[in-house]
Formats: structure tokens, sequence, C-alpha cells
């Protein structure tokens, strides 16, 4: 039995690196790079095959970048669904790092093909597509996890694990921005995944609502638990001209009455990869931000703020401590997250290949679900927008 | 000639103190005090005559607290402007700092005595109110400042002065918030300031909105040069149950086209003075905060930020130099700003006395106009907010 | 009785503002200007005798800018200390804002005259001056403040509340620093302030260490309690070629045992005012840093750090709630310290005259026995350093 | 030939992933996971042998979990060097990560076998047995790499390449400090590294100034280019009672005059990792800080502050961006730093075992030289210790 589970230990233990295949990542993106990243990190897995590239030249020589034997790099992904799932030593599972539009294609070729799925976000263009892929999910018991990194991070568990223990009190408020620069300017025609996140065709119906919006609003959920029902979306082109949104202000009514804000940019100069959070209730405020995500701002009204830190003997729950990479002070950052992510799927996949029923709560994968939830989240910020900024339903059950 | 307007000084001297009496302001209050430092830190004011609370035993009490002669402590501020008014050392300017719902009658009946306003916002309840004031203040000739304290910081002046000189390049998206906390929990039924603020009749059409609401209204029109022309407001309850609001979302639209938000609260624990603006334009973004007041962040794009601080040689200019009290890295706050506000008060009021024209644009007090403005954006708030959060106008042209 | 003692209020009321002369201040000094602050800021004072200047032009053209009367306007302090002194209304106190070299004599004659001393650091240039300036204050009864201003920010009382309470246990090492870069370049030689400080008869026997070292050196005395009991200073010219040192790189020994650094220096590009106390004891440490004055950092070992800010209900100790002078989150700075400073030696100049006693540990006024030990301080490092960076003895007892 | 170096690339690039060997790293040690997390994110390594303890069990254990093939796992370090310098698909290079004093005779036993270095800091107990180790390092031809991760952020490169152009003036003056607090209370005697590092038979003749002091030592002369030639050292013990110190404060003399204090703690409470250089020219300041790692910030004299983050278009170097892993804002840690370390070395022993010579300037890794260096500071500093805090050359030439 290749998982074993410890009552000691604070995750399982795999006997063997897991087998990892990717559908897009190759030359001239970013978004396969971070993959690689966190299943190397994670030292739970071993690349071995992929269809890295639309393009067969660019598939054929990423391949050979990343050291793929030549039988498994692969320039139809269709192709390496069906050749993979034929090997006794296929891979486990497949990480779909395409632009969203193929998406649903590829996850349900592989899924047909039995293997377990991790997809990027949104993981399809519809709501309708993605709540397909989600039946499937639960019909096939493969494990389909959705790459949000961010909730990798130990305070954002943290976080989470303070709001539901009521360290808050009840959820009045909250504020959530995720802000970049990128797109002020003039588009770099270089920058491949500036073209296609401003085609319609391919990004689906909303540009950065879809790309960090998802990102956002995945985070709050999250961390609150709450809902959101209803919506108000505005989308602007705030940086250099182009056909989609670069920028969204987002209203929220969360399903217990509170409101909320979102802000979503990609032309504010000065802001990076600026995901804040802020989350106020009855008792106290939290507050966490991705560019120092080390930090978990808790602000007990009427008394000091405490800065949580990772690693801290008292007030740092389990689920935190549970994605602890290094000591504390000696720094974690995004490539640790992406190593986390890629960890917990080791863990589930190998689990569901063994059988084997996980301790409950072990693990917070964002699935299928979660996933349709974001796509549902991107139709609800259009839907709103093109009627002129009205409220929206938003929310999806399941 | 009392005022003398010198080429080489940053400012023009007064030849004495103005005289300088108060409504409002006696035991219990709060804003009083912030006037009477400011008045005390500017050197340019005594503070001689009192109406300092319509109580009137505390308005005896009070005045003695702040040592005025018994012939100038009043119990009825009609007495205290006629009586004033007669006087050859008669009060220069009264401060106004009552509950906003008598700040009207209260500045009729001292611009009716010929005697100069500084008047804490908003100035009236209604805009047609407000409007009549700054009428009164263009018919008379006389001063009336708006309390605005904020806006008297170098490092607001030298956000302006950036603005206005293109640094941004055109302004394309606001964010502006004031959060605190301290009506999260019940309130103190010791604080007056808590009790008034929770009564229309006294407070006006919208609380938070109306008493922090301006304040960020204000800035951020300060600093853009740019008109609110419509806004969308949802107003809610988010701390212990009162009869207003506590929190409020509102979107804004510009004169340019740009959008923006607005956040006010005083129910989200761990905030306290929380006056936070970010500009971003085409070229740079720009970031102040009120607790980190001498600290200007600049982010031109695809460029180290720059952290500018009053007193450094370049970059920081005349109209924020003029506001400097301290060396830099000597720390300069609240009351410096107020001592700054009361400064340019003085000037303005000995230089109308004189009959002197200073120089073009060497002060930019905020006047009945502003004060309008900033009751129009209250009223198109609460419009808004009782329509159910549709676009309503909010700026006053003049 | 001028005092009245209250039990309710935090600090006792006068009945009447106290007079206040000066002795240097004038036009083109820095010192003048922090003194008048305090004393206007405060609402204790009025100013209305000087000496402003030891140049007999500026002396009158800088009383008549303060607009003092023009027979209180003085060319000669000795002359100034016999006629206030004779003079039913004459002045409560002299503040002595004069280059370091004349403050003996200064402080005798009003001394001599019976008047009330409040002196600028370092009170002397040499530590026999001072222990005869301390020996006259005891036998005289007359109250000597020395101006340390940053022990009246409330964090400051609030560090030294904690030290004193045990929040930290024993303290076991420090590391103390005043780093700023005025003197990186060369001197511009319209600033008074920095030819006099680079001139070993005006200046004493050290520049920064004891223009800005004496301040660190108080200030963790403040804090800690713990006396200084050795030193080992090495001083330098990092800066552009000056007479004097504008570093100094010194090691201390505390009477308990436990080593500290300090560092002091005026050519560090980039430090403005950049004086920082760090405290670690086995329980915890602490950290303040002036050009952020409002919060305290604290560290319980293996707990979350608190920032404790001003007007918190919990852990903010009376004698730190003494200093508060605006609600929190509304910026205080150094304007305040100097406020406080100056309100609280009125109430211990108040209280001399009256005959009051006041409660136990009310005022922790820097006084002449303080004084004596900054110049103490400095003739140690002084012999330090031209010893070749040898221990030496620093403490004085009493 | 299984190195290319591409005009176009940043860096030359790997035909295959080199093997890596390890001697330390078995369970209970933190160091060995370091280097393999670096070996593991690098994606040049791949880890094959092992000696993972000097507990035959744990090394054997170890082994297993890292899922080296059984013949591959030793319990003898010798046998390991000897085994696999015998197959053709022996180790490239070997990890040493063992306490202090058994490093040199690894060392040793791997240079004879023809196998390339990395091993951990200080790499002796003695200077003497550093100087062979680097007299052994050129004889042989071999690299020999120290792993001072710190000096891999970006932000330090650029903070050298800025020093290096001159963007500081000459440097005048220096601090630098490394502040922990894991051994402010008792030792956990689970904690089998806070047990070594108290025995000087194992940890050397320093304890926290051999373990964390070499990091800062090799930091400041990695950025600044200055030889230390002197320094002045006291030890402490300021935490719970040790035969060893865990607090060192020293004073330094650079080869051009320049002072700077190093502060170096193990018992400072809230101190987590606290690496800070700071460094001062005539026309500039730089502060960095590990905690804060993306960060560096530059302060040239009277202009503002700006913070230098990697990935900026404008001023960042050749140097910083090769060692970007991430797009801005997209945080970068200890294990990015870790990354580019060994990513450099297997560069570095690529080129070796090829013979190629690499562009001048293109790998700037710490050898064995620059180990000695760091032995060679241990012992000045225990020498000047012991001796009382008298100066003592630390410098060795080479």
């Amino acid at each position: 039995m290749p998982l074993q589970v410890s009552d000691a230990a604070s995750y399982p233990r795999l006997d063997r690196r897991l087998r990892l295949g990717f559908v897009g990542g190759g030359r001239g993106g970013l978004v396969g790079d971070w993959h690689a990243t966190g299943a190397r990190l994670s030292d739970c897995w071993e690349i071995v095959a992929g269809a890295l590239s639309s393009n067969p030249e660019n598939a054929v020589q990423s391949g050979r970048d990343w050291r793929l034997a030549e039988e498994r790099i692969f320039t139809d992904y269709r192709e390496m669904a069906e050749k993979e799932a034929a090997r006794g030593d296929g891979i486990d599972a497949v990480a779909i790092c395409t632009p969203n539009h193929t998406h649903y294609d590829i996850a349900c070729a592989f899924m047909d093909a039995g293997i377990d799925i991790i997809c990027d976000k949104p993981i399809t263009l519809t709501s309708e597509e993605a709540l397909d892929l989600a039946t499937r999910q639960r019909a096939s018991g493969l494990v389909f996890g959705v790459t949000h990194p961010y909730v990798y991070h130990p305070m954002v568990r943290q976080a989470r694990a303070m709001v539901r223990r009521g360290d808050l009190g009840p959820v009045r408020q909250v504020q959530v921005e995720y802000a970049q620069d990128w797109r002020t300017g003039p588009p770099d025609p270089a920058f491949k995944g500036a073209v296609w996140r401003s085609d319609p065709k391919k990004v689906g119906r909303a540009s950065t609502a879809g790309d960090i919006g998802t990102h956002a609003y995945h985070l709050l959920h999250f961390v609150t638990g709450l809902p959101v029902t209803e919506l108000r979306a505005d989308f602007h082109v705030c940086g250099a001209p182009k056909d989609m949104e670069d920028t969204a202000f987002i209203n929220l009514k969360f399903e217990n009455g509170a409101p909320g804000a979102m802000w979503l940019t990609q032309a504010a100069p000065g802001n990076y990869c600026g995901l804040r959070l802020r989350i106020y209730g009855e008792k106290a405020g939290l507050e966490w931000e991705q560019e120092t995500a080390e930090i978990l701002r808790f602000n007990p009204l009427d008394q000091p703020q405490q800065i949580i830190v990772r690693g801290h003997g008292s007030g740092v729950e389990p689920e935190a401590e549970r994605m602890l990479r290094q000591p504390r002070g000696h720094g974690e950052a995004l490539s640790d997250a992406w190593a986390n992510l890629y960890r917990e799927l080791a863990i589930a996949i190998a689990a569901r290949r063994d059988g084997l029923a996980l301790p409950d709560d072990l693990l917070a994968i964002p699935d299928a679900m979660d996933g349709a939830r974001g796509v549902k989240f991107i139709e609800a910020a259009a839907d709103s927008h093109e009627a002129g900024g009205v409220w929206t339903k938003c929310w999806l059950d399941g």
C-alpha cells in the first residue's frame, strides 16, 4: 500500500513519487513553471510526460528542455491521454496549464482515461461546462484539483482556522482586492499570456475578473466560509486600450447579510501582485497580503495588534503548521505554496488510488465544484456589468 | 498694516495674533480641542471669547478652564456675536465646533455680525443651507474656512502638486477609504459625540458617511482636482445595532470618466483612523495614509517606488515645503496639520481685513462652497442608498 | 493656590499660565522653536521675556518676532535674570536654548535669581560644572528640567512601565542607535548649528556623541532603569572632513552585567532622525523607534508580536495614558512630546512655588543629575576614544 | 558536451541533471533539507546517494525516506566516496551537511576521489584545515562551493552591483547584524543542532559567531568587497546558561579605514532570522534584510528613498536579474535562494567537467578560500574575546 497515514506525522508519506504529465507549460509560458516548481519542490512527483504546447515544434523542444523521454513527448494531448493510460507506469495525474478555452476538453480526455486532474483556473469558459466537470468528478471518483496556490500559505490556513473557531465573532464585512500593474501600458506582443487574456474566445467572458478575480473570490470564500450570494460589477479599461476589462469594481453580498467589496485591476502602477484580504467580525479583524504572505495581522477589538507568524508555539493551528516548510524567519514564498499544493494533491491522489479514506478535514483542496463556483462568479460579474451594474445572483450550491 | 507679504518669506507674517472665539468645544467634546490645538500651535491666534456649550453651566466652567475673561464667557452664541462685534478688540473669527445641526444658524449669526468663520464639517444638514452659506460668503466677502485638517499635511500638498504637474499622467482610477473601529461595540453613553452622531436630527442624513466621509471626499477632490459626478452608495450597520449607518460602500464616477471606490466604516476592528488614498494614472500611482502622514509613496510605472518625505531637496514642491514645521525625521502629525490650518486661515483673514490681495495660489483653504459639496455628497449618498443603490448625481458646480 | 491636584484628573490643573523667558532661540536657531512649540501647545505657559540671541540686533528682532513687550526684550541674559526676578509678574522659568558652552553660566545666573530652569542638553561642557548645577539644584530646591523630549512620548513611558513590571524579565542585552545624515556632505555655512557643533570650545569634548548621544543614553537609562557602568568608544569622521567626530561606535556594560551597543552617527545617508531602542530580556523583547513614535513592538518569546499603540484599553499603563493628547489613530509626534514636556515642567514648577508635594511617581522629569550623567557619558566616551578604545567608567551615582 | 553556454540565455543549460550525494542530512537534521530543497527546485540535480547520518540506522532509514537505491545508501562516507567514484554514473558532487568538526575529513575524502564539493559553513574547525582545503581545491581544480545561501537573493546581487558601480561612493561605515531568539530559553534536548552547537569539540571556537556570524561576515564582504582587517569581539551568554556564547558584539575595521559593527545573537526575543546589512557611503546608503529579502532600500543623500524590487526595468543589474525565479510581486524566499545556489554550482561543476571556461564574472560562488576567511573570522573573534576584547587581525589574503 503506497500511502501510509501516520498518527504521529503531520501528513501521510508516499512510498514512491507519483508520475505527472503536463498539457501546456512549454516555452514562453509562465503558469507551467509554477506547476513544475510545485511538483519538484514537493518531492512527491516526477514529471515524465507532456504535450507541452499546441505548437508541435514548441511541444518537442519543450519536452526536451524538460528532459522527458522522447516517447513521452506528445504533440496531441488526446494521444497522450490514451498512451499514458495504457502504460503500466503511466502518469498518475495531468497538470493542465493551457489557456482557459481548452481546459474542458483536455480535462474530459484525461478523466475519460481515468487519470486524476490538476487544472489551472478558471477551469472552463462556462459554468455549464464547469458543472459538467464537477459531475464527472463525482461520478468517477477522480481527484480534480484546481490550482489556487494562495490558500496553501500557512497564514491563509491560520486565518481560516481563526475564523472557524470564532476568534472574529460573526463576520460583518469584507474587503478583498487583487491589484497588479502589468497591463497599464500597451501590451508586449511577445508575451502570449497578454494576447490570449484579451481574447474573449480564449479567456472567457471576463479577463482580469477571471484571471485574478477567481483567485480573490476563492480566497475570500476559503477563509470566511461564507458564500457570496449576489454581486454587482462594473468593468473598466484603466490601462492602455484593450478589448476586455483590465479593472473591475465589484460589490458583494454574503449569505449572512454582510457586505463586501472587491477590487480587481491589472492597471494600477506600483501594484505587483497585490492580493489583499481584510475581514472584520464583531470581535476582531484579520488582514493578509500575498506580498507579505508570512504575516497575518490579527486585530482583537481594543487590544494590541498581533503579528502572527508561522511557527509560533501559541495560537498557530495545526492546519497552518501542516503547511510549514521552513523554520520561522527563514522565508517561505510562492514556490513553497505551490509545493504544498502539489504535496496535498499527491496525498489525495495516492489515497484515491489505494482506496484509502483520509482523516476528516485532513485536506482542503479546491476541487471541480470550487472551480465551477469561480466560473459562475465570472459569469455573474459579466452579467452584472453588461446589465449596467445590477445585483446578480452568484452562488452555486452543491 | 498688520499683514506683511514678503517675497522672501514662505508666508506672510502677522503683526499681531488674531483674536479667536469659540462656539462649542467645552468639556466633554473632542473637536474643540483640535481647533484650540491648531490655534495655539500656529502662534497666530489668542483665544479670547467663547460660548463653549449649549449647557450654560458647562459653558461657564469651560470658559474658566480656558482662562477666558469672565465678560467674554457666553451662554448664548447670539449674544456673543453681538457683543464681540461691538468691541474694539472683538474676535477676528469664530470657530464653530458644535453638532452639525447648529452650524447654519451659528454661522449666519456671526456672518451677519461681520465676523469671519471657521466651521467644522459637514457645514450644514442640507445642501440648500450650505449653498446659502456659500452665497452669503461671496456676498459678504468674509472668509469661511471649513476644517479639513488632513489637507494641511505637507505630503497631501505634495501629492496634489504632483498630480497637477502631470507626474501621474491622466488619473484613471482612485481608491479612497476611511476606516475606524470605535463604533464596533455598543456605544459608551458617556461619549456625547457617539450619541448625537446617531441622531438624524443632529447629524443629518448620514452618520459615518457625513462624519468621516466628507473628509475622504474632500481629500480625493483636493488631491486629484477631479469632480465626482455620480456615486452609488449602500449603507450598512456592521457594528453594534444603531439607528444610522456605521459603514458605507460607495462607487464613484469622476468627471473624466475614471471610476473609483470609497469605503467608509467605523466598525472595522483594528482600524483607528485609517484614511487612505490611492490614485492611479497612466504613468504612475500615489499612495498616502493618514496614520503615516509623513510618507508619500510614489510609484512610477516599472521603476522603483519612491518614499517621498517632507524636507527633501529634490522633488518636494513649494506648496508642500510651505507646510513644514519640523526638520525631516522629527515627526509631524495631526497637531501640526491643525496648526497649519489655523495659520493659513489667519493669513487669509488678516489679508481680508487689510484689503490685501494675496499672491495667486498662495492659499488653498476649503471654503463654504467646498463645504456645500461635502453636504451634497452626503445627500447623494443617502439618496442613492435609499433608492437601493442607484447612480446618483453628486457634484455642485460653482 | 495656583495648583490643584485632583484625584479624578490625570494631572493637576494650573490656575494661570506660567510665564516663560528664553535665553537663546532667536532667528536662525532650531532648538528654540521646539521649546516654544512645547510651551504653546501645552497651553500651560505664556512666553513673555527673552534674551534671544547673543547678537544684540538678532535679540531685538527676534523678540519682536515673538511679540514680546519691548521692555522684556533683553540683549544680556544677566540683566534679564535680574530684572525679571524683580518684577511682580516676572518669569516663572527660563528656557536655555543656547550653545552648550554657555549653559552653565546662564543657569547659575537664573538660579541665583531664584528662577526655575529648563535647560537643553548637554547641560554643561564638563561634569564638574554639571555636578555643581545638580548641587545647586538640591540646595535651592529649584526645578531644573533637562529637555529630553523623546521620553515624553506615550510609548516610551509604556516601555518603561513594562520593563519595571517585569514583562521582559531581567534585561540581558540592549541595542540603541541614533542615526542621522545631515553631516554627510560638507556643512552649510549658513547653518549656525553645524558650525558650533564642530567647535570643541562650544560643543564640548564630543560633537555627535554629545548632541544626539546624550539623547540615546538618557533614553536607554530612562526605559531600562539600568546604569551604564562602563563604556568603550571609538569616534570617527564618516562624512565630509570636520574637526570633530560625526560617528561613534560605543560598547556598553550595564550594572547588572548585561552588554549593549550604541551607534551614533550624523553621516549615514537615508537616516533622518533614527533613534531606535531595542531591549531584550529573558522573557521578551521591546522595540521603539522615534520616527514611528506611536508604535511599541512587544515580542514575548514564542508568541506573536504585539503592536502596542497608545489608547488601547488593555495593557497601556497610566504613565503612558497620562501623555496622550489625541485619540488613537489621530497622530501624535514631536510637537506633542514637547508639549508634554512643558506641561510636566509646569506642574512641577507650580507645585514647587506652592510648596505642594506631588503624589509619588507623578512626574519623571530628567533633572540636573540626569543632565550631569549625560555629560559624564560624553567625557567617558571621549576618554575612551582618546585612550584607543579602552573600557572606561561612566556612571555618576547620586 | 553537457554544458551549453548561450549568448542569448542568461545562463548555460545542462544537458542532463547532475548527480548529487549527501553526507549528513538525515532524519532530525535541518540543514540537509535546505540543500535538498535547493537541489530539487533548481531542477539541475538528482539526489542519488547518501551517507545521511553517522548513526547507521538513521542513515538507512533516511536513505529510504529519500528513495535512494539501496546500494547507494551508505553508513560510511569513505565507502561512499570510493564506490561512487568507481561508478560510471557516480555522483558529480557531494553535499556535506554534517556538524562542523567532520567537514574537513569528509571533504578530503571526496576531493581525493575527484568529486566536487558543496560544503556547509564553517567549513572546518581551524583555519589551518580550511587553508589546506583551499590549497587542495586549487591543486585539484575541483569546485568547492560553500553554502552561503543569502548571497543568492537577487537583491543582494543588486546591492553588490550598486556598490561596485559606485552608487554609494566610497563606503564609509557598515552595520551588520544577525539576530535570532531560539536559544533564549533552555535548549530542547530533542534538537540535536542545539546540542552540538554548544560543544566546542564539534562547533569550534565559537558557537553563535560561527553559526550565524560566518553568514553575516560573508554577506558584508560579498556586498562591499571590502576586507575586514581587524576586529574586536566580546562574547556573552544572554539567554539560558550554556557552555558557549549565544551573543557577540563585534567592532570591525575595514581595509579602507571604514569602521563597522556586527551584532550576533541567538537570544534576542522576537528576532527570528534577522540578518540585516546597512552600508553607508559618501553619496548614498543601502539596507537589506533577510526577512524581507525581496526589497532593497536605496537612500541617495537628500533624495527620496527608493524601494528596489527584482524585476524592475530600470536599475536592476544583470547579476540580479540572473537570480530571478518569479515575476515581481510573486514572492521569492529562502527556497529560491537555495535553488539559485544549486543552479550556479551545477553550472560551475558541469563547466569544470567539460573543461569549459565560463564568461568572466558569470558566477560568484563562495569557495574554499571564502570558507577559510570565515574560519579565520571565527578564530579572530575568539582570540579577541579571550584576550579581553582587543583588536585582532582577521583577514586572509589569497
